[in-house]
């Protein structure tokens, strides 16, 4: 049996695919959208993720399709599936991911706890929910956005005209509007799931944000009680089982002051607020994912050592690379994992992230944030 | 900065430099012989490591250029080097990995603990070594000889009239022998170093051999006073400092049954005792290899826990892939390290290798031997 896993997508979560492949002998061919991506090692097909033709000659090359990314179109991947091509994950989850309005109802259905909400199709729609949310809110646009983009906070109904003006088209027909959630923290759960039903947890971990991007997680989450934990666990295996996720999935929750948990976004594929497995969980999330695509017994998410702190390289040296950037960073950090992206820099992007493992969670934190730091101008 | 590093040899030494690679944003390009190897998926050019013109093509194309093995004859390398080549480790430093009657000469000089040993011509000169030595005696080709190759033990003058009537040719004018050594275990002391001098130890590690091959591995090595840990570090510090060995070290050797350490091989690469870092410690010898050759600040060489466990997948199914044992392995032990060297199962052949680490030495051996079990009939 060779198994060969294709990824549509070639940014860095295909890359980060790569070694996890090597080291378990399975071929791994990318879908990339062009020549000299992040993931341009792996035998790489340059094609559209929205060209059907395109999508199911790759889908012939490979045993399992799997992706980078959730934007692949619902009728491409339903015809995928008719044709018997093993997705991974399918239609019906990915659904969910790709529409979040469509996430937001079917969350509720399951009974999990989310910061209200309402789709609203104009001014008016909105005016009201500002009405009774204290007169502000976030709108989202349902559909693609990632990092940030696609998420408005707003004081005013007119503030999202510009959102409700080019609705009708491929971003659907109304938008998703909900509370400004009084939150302490943002945390994650991230599971992987097997398509026959095995299903593992990491630990919680508490990301950082800044700008809208994800710039630091700690695994686990400081200062979080047992409870707190078994009840993040239990969104993200209800969510998983609920709407049938294979592969790997990341709940993106809010902690709000008053004590609850709130789910705020789904991606069902490696996540940033899991890269720190890679060095400090003896299953790593993007073997786990390769695992679990491939229907494989999945691995242990025990931790290395007390506490994980990763930083993302956002932007990176003006000028060079992030290699000119090494002798400085390896000195100074020899502790500190560096994982590089091979993107160039760009004021604002995630060319690479850095791990610092140990029990002593203060100094975990200024190794990472340090040695990201000599990244930086 | 681009780093671009050249590898001669494609096997899964090379292999599995490319995880590291990937993730440092390094590029690697291999000199294979045959299309198909285990390094395959880096990108490949097809040559003779003996042909001058094929590796000095190569060679332009690289940074630095680094070994899967000690092969490559020293006309070649010193054609490189004095073409201004960045080769690493050097030819003055390999010659002794390529020579073992030259690393006995020089190990002595070092004032090294090495086994009594002689170079013999002919018969009578063995003759004599064995009157010396009880009547037995290790004897080996000086060049060429791996995982038990070109090593004999003799008990008679006449035992190794084949090796000496092929003396002459590129083997060399004479054969090492050397005294049977009485020793306890095997045990092998691990280095790095740049080219600028700096210098870093992983534990010292018992091996295990089984017909002459590497089995097994335990890290650190158990039972080890640290004066033995201290005199094993001086010793594998002295070989690389005394012949300018640059990247990694492999230091094999005898525990003596009246406690005395010897020096038994040498190799200067990432080596089957070094397999257990890329699992058991904060840097992975293929990583630091990686980092030595580009004289770039080397890594933590800390162990995530208090043991790791190394065994040799040797030979694999008479029938079908590794991959086959998938199900088997992952569900039964699912904190094991999978490592899947490409290769197809032939008798005796290391064509993987699974590592366990934990706090319970027990336990950690059971899990990595019973996980090796799965690949075998």
């Amino acid at each position: 049996m060779t198994m060969i896993v294709g990824v549509i997508g070639a940014g860095q979560l295909a890359r980060m695919m790569i070694p996890a492949a090597v080291e378990l002998g399975i071929e791994l061919r990318v879908l990339a959208e062009a020549d000299g991506m992040s993931a341009g090692l792996a035998a790489v097909g340059v094609g559209d993720y929205r060209d059907r033709d395109a999508v199911l000659a790759f889908a012939d090359t490979v045993d399992v399709l799997t992706f980078d990314h959730e934007h692949v179109p619902q009728e491409i991947l339903r015809e995928l599936v008719e044709r018997g091509v093993a997705v991974h994950p399918g239609p019906d989850a990915l659904l969910y991911a790709q529409d979040k309005l469509l996430m937001r109802q079917k969350l509720a259905e399951l009974g999990l706890p989310v910061p209200d909400w309402a789709r609203v199709e104009n001014s008016e729609e909105l005016a009201a929910f500002l009405a009774d949310h204290g007169g502000h809110a976030v709108v989202k646009t349902p559909r693609g956005g990632y990092d940030g983009k696609g998420v408005r906070v707003v004081r005013a109904p007119h503030e999202a005209d510009d959102w409700f003006a080019e609705l009708g088209g491929e971003g659907g027909d109304a938008l998703l509007v909900e509370e400004l959630v009084d939150f302490s923290r943002e945390l994650a759960q991230q599971v992987a799931r097997r398509p026959s039903g095995e299903i593992v947890a990491w630990p919680l971990v508490e990301t950082v944000q800044t700008d809208g991007v994800c710039s630091e997680v700690i695994a686990p989450a400081p200062h979080s009680s047992g409870r707190l934990a078994d009840l993040a666990r239990q969104i993200a295996v209800t969510v998983a089982e609920g709407i049938g996720v294979t592969g790997a999935l990341a709940v993106e929750l809010f902690q709000t002051t008053d004590g609850r948990l709130l789910v705020n976004e789904l991606a069902m594929r490696p996540h940033n607020s899991g890269h720190w497995s890679m060095d400090g969980s003896t299953t790593g999330q993007f073997e786990q994912h390769l695992r679990a695509v491939l229907d494989l017994p999945l691995g242990s998410t025990a931790t290395h050592e007390e506490w994980s702190v990763m930083v993302n390289i956002l932007g990176g040296p003006a000028a060079g690379s992030l290699a000119d950037r090494y002798a400085t960073v390896m000195s100074r950090h020899p502790s500190v994992k560096v994982h590089n992206y091979g993107k160039a820099p760009r004021p604002g992007r995630k060319v690479g992230h850095v791990t610092a493992v140990g029990d002593d969670l203060d100094d975990a934190s200024y190794q990472a944030r340090a040695a990201a730091a000599c990244f930086r101008d």
